[in-house]
């Protein structure tokens, strides 16, 4: 019995174009990864519900894939708990989940290793996440994350490395137009203490983290639903939409704010980062200071950074943040660090918008023979391994079928060379070298031919 | 509230060390399988059970990790399903499952695509699977395969271009010592009907399957129960146990299988594949022509192949075969290919205990700038970033601590350079270089120190 294949919605299939545009930008990530340090992780897909919940609030335990329990899925459940519905079933039929993101299995690696790993830590990991949303534009239930974080320290050359990062891996992919944001939770702690509202920041922050979506009045508005006086509203507002260079911003802040320390922790933190940069000779000219910057997640507790490309339509394209307590919630104090994200998804939509993938991100194949008769395929045979322990991606098309069908595959494929061994080119043991861009043709000795690709492959 | 973080049983983390070997194998295989040709190809994790289900045996259907449906799970079902349980249960609570292998996904993406493929369509497939197996000593939850097959041909030359393959990506391993068994379907069904039973081939695949485990009595005892005659097995063990040459085994069975036309047709494909690697110069000394090789799968059709490790206790470590219907379950008929894959964890189990990894399998960090005070600080920041862009993968400590904690963090991530700024290094405008495995100290001004890093690593 047959079926209509499918796929589900919100899931991909990454055919071999897809592929090498993905591993072009996965490449670019990983090699900038590694020349700053951070060596590779990878975390099992699944893991137990009691890693998972708990970890993302209550709409982030509804939005994890969770797993049938194998076999007689219902043995641990009753008719009562049938009866009183699906929450009191849950725990009972389920005990694993799918990775919802890098962090929380990072946190439990940290937790379950800190007796052996040597701190500070730094990790890169890039692998597919899971999440039962409802699928829309853009938005995918598995999808991948590529993640750096560096644990066990404080130091905020850490957050200078990350804004190098960032713009080293834009440098490889060519993506030049974009701002990177940076602020700071303690400055946004301090703001709170300053609206008269110390220890309101988490509120604070979920209401900004709304303006770009639903502009000054509803921030406001929201800010004083969650218990914030107008006045203090009215004097803050001005404060997040600040102009200027950074060190204007930062010294406008510090007057103002002079009499919280916490937000002039921020601010000089953020000065920091600015001041190693310089010394590190890494230009800032796309690092803007946001005082209305605020991330949602809400572990951020330092620096917070956010990158949007300009001239598209596109949320955040990275982000990430310092965090003081990466493992508390395994029971494990005392690891701080700070971490980050490229949203490989979103840099490829980007990047395919602005046509910026070269065409030779395409691993393909480089060379092939052409395969006419017996005769013909015998003499090419030998060439082939040849070709291949010289390292040119090379095949011999496997059927004896028309010229013309194996120019389509060839051209289908993106090869550039093509191999052409008739009787006339047998009889003076020559090859003819089709070059399938510019359409040339020549005859070249058995000798001549894989020096002559190596060199137009150069 | 905290928990103790722990890993579901069947899963592993690859730490960095396991990640560098994993990539190292990962690398080779890959490497070789563009040089042949194959173009990479990834599919979701996550599939419809519609898609998965029935493909895999009734076992393999209990195996599938199936995938809650979201919300309200008991929606679709009633007190009365609940009462007559899980099996009525099942299909009305879940809809999804995890990826069992790569081999069913790639028939659906060929199925679905079919009509803007090139064929013949070669694609390789690295990712992981699941499975909910008992887990035990090297058998995971969770694991990769890596997978290569080209559809759309019935040419031998792909069988060979495999023999191909595995012996270039052992080569690559330095992995020497193992054997491809090679076999074919066609002959063994030629079998079945030479000892009177013809259609009985899968019967017959599925006793000689076991002649490693069992041995040759308990599998005559298993052919006569599944209804083969004592007589006729008598006759056709000796058969599977042939000694000598490949051309010896086919010239005896040749004549003994005279009046069996698959037989002889599974023989003369076989002789093809050797006679093809002959002309292509691949050494066939590691090719064992093994006439009881039957693989377990039943959907093959024609060659078999198996690597063996010798010198270790293993299973096998790469398999594979020729099928002529791959899409024919998902209503596409007539898409015939051939396919083989790596098992990485077996193939990693066998290079460990052979140690076989070389050292430079792991991409650290190859220098650092220890860090002893904010002066040495800035005046080291300048040169990381001239390392890094140089591409060496350097690290700069990012806290001032005690020279010995310093070290000890490079010793520990296998760090070779570490550089050392203290106040008469900065003086005379000068770096110490320490190698980390000789231990030397070397005293170079600031321009000398790049180039001698490089030097030394190249």
């Amino acid at each position: 019995m047959s079926q209509k294949p499918a796929l589900l919605k919100g899931t991909r299939d990454f055919g071999p174009a897809e592929m090498a545009r993905r591993n072009f930008i996965f490449s670019a990530i990983r090699s900038v990864f590694q020349k700053y340090g951070y060596l590779p992780l990878e975390t099992p897909a699944i893991e137990s519900l009691s890693v998972l919940m708990g970890k993302y609030g209550e709409e982030g335990d509804m939005l994890l894939f969770k797993i049938l329990n194998s076999g007689d899925f219902l043995s641990e459940t009753s008719e009562a708990d049938y009866r009183e519905g699906h929450k009191k079933m849950l725990l009972k039929v389920t005990k694993k989940g799918l990775r919802y993101d890098l962090t929380v299995p990072f946190a439990r690696y940290v937790a379950m290793n800190r007796g052996t790993l040597t701190f500070p830590f730094r990790r890169y990991q890039i692998q597919p996440v899971w999440r039962a949303d409802r699928p829309q534009k853009g938005r995918y239930s598995e999808f991948y994350q590529c993640d750096a974080d560096v644990v066990g320290t404080e130091s905020l050359i850490c957050e200078a490395e990350i804004v190098a990062m960032i713009q080293d891996v834009f440098q490889l992919l060519s993506l030049e137009q974009y701002v990177i944001k940076i602020n700071n939770r303690k400055f946004l702690a301090g703001l709170a203490a300053f609206a008269g509202e110390p220890g309101k920041e988490a509120d604070l922050c979920v209401a900004i983290d709304k303006l770009d979506k639903i502009g000054v009045e509803k921030v406001e508005e929201e800010l004083v639903q969650r218990g914030f006086q107008p006045d203090s509203v009215r004097q803050i507002m001005p404060l997040l939409a600040l102009s200027g260079t950074a060190a204007e911003k930062l010294s406008s802040l510090r007057q103002t704010l002079h009499a919280h320390p916490e937000a002039l922790q921020g601010l000089a933190e953020m000065e920091e980062v600015f001041s190693l940069l310089g010394q590190m000779g890494v230009p800032t000219d796309r690092l803007e200071f946001d005082p209305a910057l605020a991330r949602g997640l809400s572990y951020y507790t330092g620096a917070i950074f956010e990158v949007k490309a300009l001239g598209v339509q596109m949320g955040s394209i990275s982000g990430g943040g310092r965090y003081d307590n990466l493992t508390g919630v395994f029971g494990v104090e005392g690891i701080p660090g700070v971490g980050f994200s490229f949203g490989v998804d979103r840099i490829y939509d980007v990047m395919t918008e602005l046509n910026l993938f070269p065409d030779t991100t395409f691993d393909t194949t480089q060379v092939m023979f052409a395969n006419f008769d017996a005769e013909g395929q015998r003499y090419c045979l030998p060439l082939l391994q040849q070709f291949r322990a010289a390292g040119v991606r090379t095949e011999i098309f496997p059927e004896q079928a028309k010229l013309k069908k194996q120019l389509n595959y060839a051209n289908q494929k993106g090869i550039r060379f093509v191999l052409l061994a008739g009787s006339e080119e047998m009889a003076q043991q020559k090859l003819t070298i089709k070059d399938m861009v510019s359409g040339e043709q020549e005859l070249l000795s058995l000798t001549e031919v894989l020096p002559a690709i190596r060199a137009r492959l150069a």
